[in-house]
């Protein structure tokens, strides 16, 4: 089972004839995420390939149009694709009401669940979790309420060394338990193998922070502190920080610092001007303060390890 | 100054790789005109190089996602690209209701005004005229309130013969009198030369009728009869009549009748559904009613004449 992010969507409010706005399709240890949802996501599922049958969980970071308009037209699209799983919607409480008044006018009447999940922006908060997976959600700073997410594997399980299992006599029904860090035992209590004798490490769980639109601010530093990759937005060359402070966004070069300070590994950027049509400007921009980055691309999928 | 319908959609709810949901331009002698607003209509506009800046009027057949999904975005950018120009739209009730929401959560604050014109689906009526055009709204059949519009030139002014009118020495501060079919009568009232003498027929205003989302309907005939072009809604094949009659739309045969019963010149088919792939069986089945059948196909231009 592996995490990978595809990039639906990368401009900010207005589309540029290449980019659509913000979405991202997340498939983490078989969890199939779509993060924000910018007019034409459901377009851009079918270009790239993604079943939209398989969405089961959707996380809303706010709703400004360039991140909620496809999500309607996606709801309906499922409809009539005879949807029958209940689909799992997180974001402001603001979302639903939208979504509500959209259903209530156009008279649909769906044959799944929605199941609301309303976010909080004044708080850090887990707001889904199984024994796979996380998601944690926190402030964000723009102009009406927002939040960031956090997806994060449960703790690993620890890989098996099956040479070591097969000549101490481990028995098949240990290896889950041995999996999950426990000792064996024998049933007599007379054998007693510790754990890393039986296992490798298989890594530490990967952690992926979205922060979609927010100004520069240092308590988001240290909600994505040492994360493995951070998505940022970067709508604007340092150049226009005044603009970028105006419309509450990020520069480029901030969304570097934000990488650099927080220690996290890698750095895509992200949610840009549809002025900009060269977005290597940008992606040097960010380099000069976090070399580790790299433009989250329509289309491109970053396999996470 | 032509007439000219640019279709920047045609297909019905659920969009495929190739077909974006219902939109239309039409440009009717200098009017810059917007006929339903399907999701991505703005990049649509972009992709066909047509200005957003220009539009100035709006028509909303009804609030059906594949209708209007695409029209909250297109204010926004308008807005980021510093409109200013009031923007005309015509529409049900509804409609305004879940602007009105978008604009509130997501705190927009518009720098231009929205013009509100609620359209009735229970008549007909003229919801807009001046000195050029008229544009008339009636019912259509659907699920939910619907209207259909007809866009027509008002009389057209006569062409001068402009060697009749030298040689009969007519002044220069007559001609606009002439071509708006008056004789010339000299200032002593001696000297009378009829208008036909003078001028040549520049054939009758051209009418453009808009049915979408409709069930087959004998009142929907008569609405838009002897009109120079049609545009009708044709989301099946009459093999899927039943799904027709259950959704409230028309097959490609039928809107082939409507035409031919309207007595209509020239009818344009779209609003396909996505299970087709191979348009040219719709075009065919309308032909089969009405030969003077086209595909709306996207990106085309007609031009009205």
């Amino acid at each position: 089972m592996s995490i990978e992010l595809t990039i639906l969507g990368n401009s900010s409010a207005t589309p540029t004839l290449n980019r659509f706005p913000s979405a991202q399709y997340l498939n983490m240890l078989d969890h199939h995420i779509l993060i924000d949802c910018g007019e034409g996501t459901q377009m851009q599922l079918r270009k790239y390939k993604i079943k939209k049958s398989k969405l089961h969980y959707i996380f809303i970071s706010h709703v400004h149009g360039d991140h909620i308009l496809g999500l309607p037209g996606l709801i309906f699209s499922m409809n009539l694709n005879s949807r029958l799983e209940p689909l799992h919607i997180f974001g402001p409480a603001s979302l639903f009401e939208i979504l509500d008044m959209f259903l209530k006018h156009s008279d649909t009447r769906l044959r799944f669940d929605i199941v609301k999940h309303i976010t909080d922006d004044s708080k850090r908060e887990v707001i889904f979790e199984n024994m796979l997976i996380k998601v944690t959600s926190f402030p964000l700073y723009h102009r009406i309420p927002t939040t960031g997410f956090i997806f994060e594997e449960q703790s690993r399980l620890r890989k098996l060394n099956i040479e070591a299992c097969e000549r101490y006599h481990i028995p098949f029904t240990f290896y889950n338990d041995i999996k999950r860090g426990k000792d064996f035992i024998s049933a007599d209590g007379k054998t007693e193998i510790s754990n890393e004798k039986l296992t490798y490490d298989s890594g530490l769980p990967i952690r992926y922070a979205y922060c979609s639109d927010t100004i520069y601010d240092k308590r988001v530093i240290n909600e994505v502190r040492d994360v493995d990759w951070l998505y940022h937005e970067s709508t604007f060359l340092h150049e226009k920080l005044e603009r970028a402070i105006e419309t509450k966004h990020t520069t480029a070069k901030q969304a570097g610092m934000v990488a650099k300070e927080a220690n996290v590994k890698n750095l895509l950027i992200g949610h840009f001007s549809s002025r900009y049509e060269d977005l290597n400007e940008l992606l040097e921009e960010a380099k000069t303060e976090f070399p580790q980055t790299e433009i989250a691309e329509e289309g491109i999928t970053f396999v996470f390890e």
